[in-house]
């Protein structure tokens, strides 16, 4: 699986697309935003009350924008803040360029239609007072994006869960984690190994390449699933949703709907990790200081919209959501067309989980400091 | 017309695409290959020789960027021509921050979608000697589009003949230049007076804003079409293309199939100016020296592919490079679904002119300096 070439959330405006189905992911920025709140001033207060030059220019990162309302949700929010800071110290705002980051493969066409929108907007709340540049960087965050010393603030929110690729290892003949997509109780030890070690990489390769274009002193605040366990990978939260998509799958397979050798060879491109592995990955890379990290709870069903709700069962909500998500990977190596049926199953083996057990993602919220 | 949102090239890989049909627009960058070669060894040899500290980064943008085979074209010999000037003057070459610019409409999916590629390619062909990070800017570059002191060459290809807006003074349902889609013989001096007024404020808006986007001693190489005659805007080199395309429609109104006052109604956001004109509002602006203008004349066919124009009349070839072009603007003004019969209406009426008369087009290349 080409990581970068099927990750990416549900193109277009339609039923199944993320712009529709984004409702998770744009709970959970609202959950963060006084992280990014507190991150922004605290930049804000070194750069203009510390600083011994006027600070002329604040480069400013999405990171896994995506498409839909939530591309410019976060940028919105963080000029809000800074604007409003800018006011309360009776500095003149710096000129801001925002720069929206996803894969080359993301729906930018949709994002770029709502600009001429954004800019109006901004200039009819704050007038002549606020100068803002919008570019788009499309490529992995598992690398360098940006030339050297050129953002002040690095904001990512629900995309550092994904790896760079399936980990290494556990190529796609694999039949090591079988019956299942990703960790999972019945996992063996190197599959597990595998896994950690695959977020190690990545995240340390992610910490080096911001570390090179941040400036001393940015900060970046990060908000990505994550578990409570700190000792087990295989914590239900954190896997669980998988676990119930394989048994949607594997209840195909037995009808011959589904190979069941593909659903073997599947593992994702994704991790869970624990506050404590964040921090031993931080601390290790060396560039960044850990100022905070927050576990946040969000429901499976999180931002549910009633209007919406009203004629749908919980389960069918968390299937729009998940498949929104994970529709374009799981159909690259399914097989296209697989995913009304897959879906709708979802639907029915979430709906039987909820009944009884409480179901909650964790979002850590990770702020960090780039040292001097 | 609102310019923004339907001046864009023909989406997709088809075949009326921008991204087939854009071999005139090819062969205008081959031809204005010197010109930016020469500008950038000026640039570098100003930056890293005559500078007192080590240039970290080059912004570099391409301005009217397009999608299909010519988006990276540029972008790519811009990185040769500093690549090998680097090695020649044994510098290490900066880090580059590239910038691809279009309207919001352009279809940057296209694009980006061989972003990879082109930065594999760059590996393989220059390895870890270069670092070159690609951003979209997307707007109109008739206004500010970066942050200050950001860039250091500005290039921009086959776009500064669009004007930001259908001259102020003809809207829509203007009939002053009647039967007319551009300036004609036939237009009257107010029209004439409109389009070159137009022309001035656009060109001069454009060279404010890039005068604070660039560092002083930033070179802007930018090509466009224009005329030979000072005096008259209305010269058929810059208008005939236009001419002909009214009589198309014309003789499509005759028939009913055309409506004839939306042929008095339109009028093309476009100009082709002297290099005089340019000449002078470069100097009114004040911020940047005219290093070379250079007017190149390119066919109508110009860049005919054999294979392909073998099967097809000279007018058949440049029937289908305009409506590359002006498709969507013809179509949201004329409605949609005009295009096949116009098109081939209009080979029919180019193959006449073009027996017996030797057709081409124009191409100002003018070069500037921004001041200290």
């Amino acid at each position: 699986m080409e990581v970068e070439k099927v990750l990416h959330m549900n193109q277009g405006n339609g039923e199944t697309s993320y712009a529709n189905n984004s409702t998770v992911q744009s709970k959970i920025i609202s959950l963060a935003k006084p992280e990014t709140e507190k991150a922004l001033v605290g930049l804000l207060q070194r750069c203009l009350v510390d600083g011994t030059t006027v600070l002329e220019r604040l480069g400013i990162v999405d990171m896994g924008c995506s498409s839909g309302p939530n591309a410019f949700r976060v940028v919105s929010e963080i000029i809000d803040v800074v604007f409003a800071e800018c006011q309360k110290m009776d500095r003149p705002v710096p000129e801001l360029g925002i720069y929206l980051n996803d894969l080359p493969c993301n729906d930018y066409n949709n994002v770029f239609v709502s600009l001429p929108e954004f800019y109006k907007r901004l200039k009819e709340e704050k007038g002549d007072q606020i100068s803002c540049f919008v570019s788009a960087t499309p490529g992995s965050f598992y690398g360098r994006l940006f030339p050297k010393k050129n953002l002040h603030f690095v904001h990512s929110s629900s995309s550092l869960h994904w790896l760079s690729q399936v980990p290494a290892g556990l190529t796609s003949c694999n039949t090591l984690n079988k019956g299942k997509l990703y960790l999972s109780k019945t996992s063996p030890r190197t599959v597990v190994e595998a896994y950690t070690r695959q977020f190690q990489d990545d995240f340390s390769t992610f910490l080096r390449s911001r570390a090179d274009e941040m400036f001393p002193g940015g900060r970046a605040v990060l908000s990505f699933m994550g578990r409570t366990s700190n000792s087990d990978p295989t914590d239900d939260v954190g896997c669980y949703q998988w676990e119930l998509l394989a048994r949607a799958l594997t209840s195909m397979a037995a009808e011959g709907l589904v190979d069941e050798e593909k659903i073997d060879s599947f593992n994702a491109p994704y991790y869970a990790p624990s506050g404590d592995e964040v921090r031993v990955e931080v601390e290790r890379e060396g560039s960044f200081l850990v100022d905070r990290i927050e576990p946040l709870e969000i429901e499976w069903d999180g931002g549910r919209v009633l209007g919406v709700a009203a004629a749908e069962t919980r389960g069918e909500t968390v299937a729009r959501t998940i498949r929104a998500v994970v529709e374009s990977m799981v159909e690259s190596h399914f097989g296209g067309g697989i995913g009304d049926e897959l879906f709708r199953r979802y639907a029915v083996v979430v709906d039987e989980h909820l009944c009884g057990n409480k179901a909650v993602y964790v979002n850590l919220v990770v702020t960090l400091v780039r040292r001097d």
